[in-house]
């Protein structure tokens, strides 16, 4: 397949896809959730496939966890179809509308992106997530599944397609992708392809945007801390950052860093070192904060330099630092965070205003754990992804970041000439 | 100056510029707008330095003009911060609030973007506007004025830079770069510059894209369309042509190429081109409409290629075709247009609502000329460029496009597993 002729096909077929029904996109959504189940066999009988080759290539358990697509994940995948069509159409919203002068009305309305290119993870039930998001959104995308589960991508993306053309959206608005080499292909459609979306490990994510003109939305690393202030509620801080280490230690949203205020340190480390090491958590720190540890615990702690701090673990490890206020703390985060998601615990209120205000991050977090970073648990309906840029949309990513507006302005004959002259003036009346 | 470090110092200080106070980013307009007045010999004195090299170099006297910095010209400054004054406030607006679950809020808040490079033509009012939108959304900001200029500029900026710490904002907050090899060291500062706004030639501006890490918002090239269909009201069309390409034939927003509807061709262009030529137009076209022309008015029209659509001329010379309906100019629009802003004149509904949904321009327009794509005349107070692109801001941009949000999220010691276990269920009530 010549991804470039795909793409600039796709380009000419993104307004009909963009100026297509609310009622055609839902329609879409819901023939996918019926064709899952009537096509369960094929679909379970591709994946098995898939997971027998996971196992003759050696693939660790923990990663065919994720390429196993079963009753409970297409019951996932089906709950969140139905629930996409629940949210109102993210397209054709009146954001502004003017009355430039007499006759002369200006209104923005929100329409698709029109191309975007998504690159995922090996994992099923993201086909199945990334393809409706686009659908409602009413964007065209070229979809790119990780190789590991190239059977069962292939079984859903014919499912998705069919039921989006037998619901009435044009033919082109759906590709799939499924060589390595072709996303080569794809970073230099910047003429027609609008948006990236990469998903992956941090090098796949950095190469992505190193390698293309086209905008790219995503993160490459989450280095996510939790500030334990000199007002924490200490027994509330402790369970919150096992869950923010240990709930899902591969999430972008796990915490990796854990600063402590230096003067409640030698009450409070000691009670979380021990609760982490229980939870099977490994240990580094500054070595200020490992002799406190050790101390009074006789836990093993590495030392770690100052720029360790910028490691992003995705595992069972914790990066431990005294720190003087909140306002070092803020300094650190901004230093060497990735602009994720960052939690105070405390009861200081003035601590955690300035927290909120002065951290640069997407998500600035108040006594509870990073973990909540989810386009899900933010009552989105699913995420297309987490943005630690600042321009488009920032944090978890749903459909209201898959869109953009047009400017649409109504006249009658109006000139430019009559205003810069002064003949008329400009009264910009909010309607 | 060594514009990587100042950079990473900006960076550091973006935090405290964005927990600025409205009154404290008002006052410092204000201060401006008191100074400019009263350094008006030192500022004057500055532009006809400016203006005597201009004419010693030979600089054409259409670019002198917009070198100048007059009473006129300060008294527009003056009125564009007087009004800036006057918007809300763009930071801090709560933008959603969402309880998750009992005492887990969720709040979306507009914060500014951070560290901005502005990078623009020599035009002494754009220092002052630039800087001015910067200060009020505040961001921190680099900002590279065209050589031309430079000594207006270094005392305008000498003055922005006083008023603005006098205010009470930080000391960092306003940086000038005043040579040209400091535009490439700015495009590597990807660290540390959150986004570039470049304005000037079409060439200057995809240089800077192309070779940049850092997000850039403008627009290199402005190829407007008038689609004249066969339901328009002729004697509006001529007059609203004729603004749409003379009126500032210089700028992005001006026509580049005519479309009219096959069957009214015979009668509208002979007459459209009579009016055309009588302002001084230089008509160009495919054979068709050429033939079609100087039968009727013995008027010359060069013939062109189809590849030549792809043409902005920014002069007095216009692009004339004949279509067959709405689709055909949609399609040549999408195809050679540059998304910036298209204008249909028509008496039918049906033609202009297919026009606006399909043609993928920031600009849609109905019956009015494409001149009025500008901040200013969309009632935005003033802007600091127009975006082509469709990610973060589209068309012409103001406050609102120099700010993003951040998710704060309020708990009270809520940990993730207890949703993932099935112990709380997430409510998402909006507030």
């Amino acid at each position: 397949m010549n991804i470039r002729q795909e793409a600039a096909k796709m380009k000419q077929c993104a307004p009909e896809m963009a100026a297509s029904s609310f009622e055609t996109r839902n329609r879409a959504l819901e023939l996918i959730s019926e064709m899952l189940e009537k096509q369960r066999d094929e679909i379970f009988e591709a994946n098995a496939r898939d997971l027998k080759a996971a196992a003759e290539n050696g693939i660790a358990a923990s990663i065919v966890k994720r390429l196993k697509y079963d009753e409970t994940k297409m019951q996932d995948s089906i709950e969140g179809l139905r629930e996409l069509m629940t949210l109102p159409d993210p397209v054709g919203k009146l954001q502004l509308k003017r009355e430039l002068d007499e006759g002369l009305v200006l209104e923005r309305i929100s329409v698709p992106i029109g191309v975007i290119g998504v690159i995922f993870e090996a994992r099923p039930d993201a086909m199945v997530q990334v393809a409706s998001l686009c659908i409602k959104s009413g964007n065209c995308a070229i979809l790119k599944g990780g190789k590991e589960t190239a059977n069962t991508n292939r079984v859903l993306f014919g499912i998705i397609r069919s039921c989006a053309v037998e619901a009435g959206l044009p033919e082109g608005c759906l590709l799939q992708a499924e060589l390595h080499n072709e996303i080569d292909e794809l970073l230099e459609c910047d003429e027609d392809v609008d948006l990236l979306i990469p998903r992956g490990s941090n090098s796949f994510v950095r190469y992505i945007m190193e390698h293309t003109k086209i905008p790219v939305m995503g993160h490459s690393s989450g280095i996510c801390h939790i500030y334990v202030d000199r007002a924490a509620d200490q027994e509330m801080a402790v369970p919150v950052i096992v869950d923010a280490k240990i709930q899902y230690a591969a999430a972008c949203n796990a915490v990796e860093t854990v600063l402590v205020d230096r003067s409640i340190a030698a009450e409070f480390l000691p009670k979380l070192a021990n609760a982490l090491h229980e939870a099977g958590v490994k240990l580094r720190g500054t070595q200020e904060a490992a002799a406190l540890i050790t101390e009074s615990t006789g836990l093993a702690v590495d030392i770690m330099e100052e720029d360790a701090f910028r490691t992003e673990y995705n595992d069972f490890v914790i990066s431990l630092k005294l720190v003087d206020d909140v306002k070092e703390a803020v300094r650190h985060i901004n230093r060497y965070g990735s602009h994720h998601t960052d939690s105070i615990l405390t009861k200081d209120d003035e601590a955690a205003s300035y927290f909120s205000w002065m951290v640069d991050s997407a998500g600035v977090y108040r006594n509870c754990s990073t973990r909540f970073a989810d386009g899900f648990r933010y009552g989105f309906g699913a995420e297309v992804g987490i943005s630690t840029g600042k321009i488009h949309a920032r944090g978890p990513v749903g459909l209201e970041g898959l869109v953009t507006y047009k400017y649409v302005l109504s006249g009658s004959g109006q000139i430019v000439g009559d205003y810069t002259s002064g003949k008329k003036q400009f009264h910009h009346r909010d309607l």
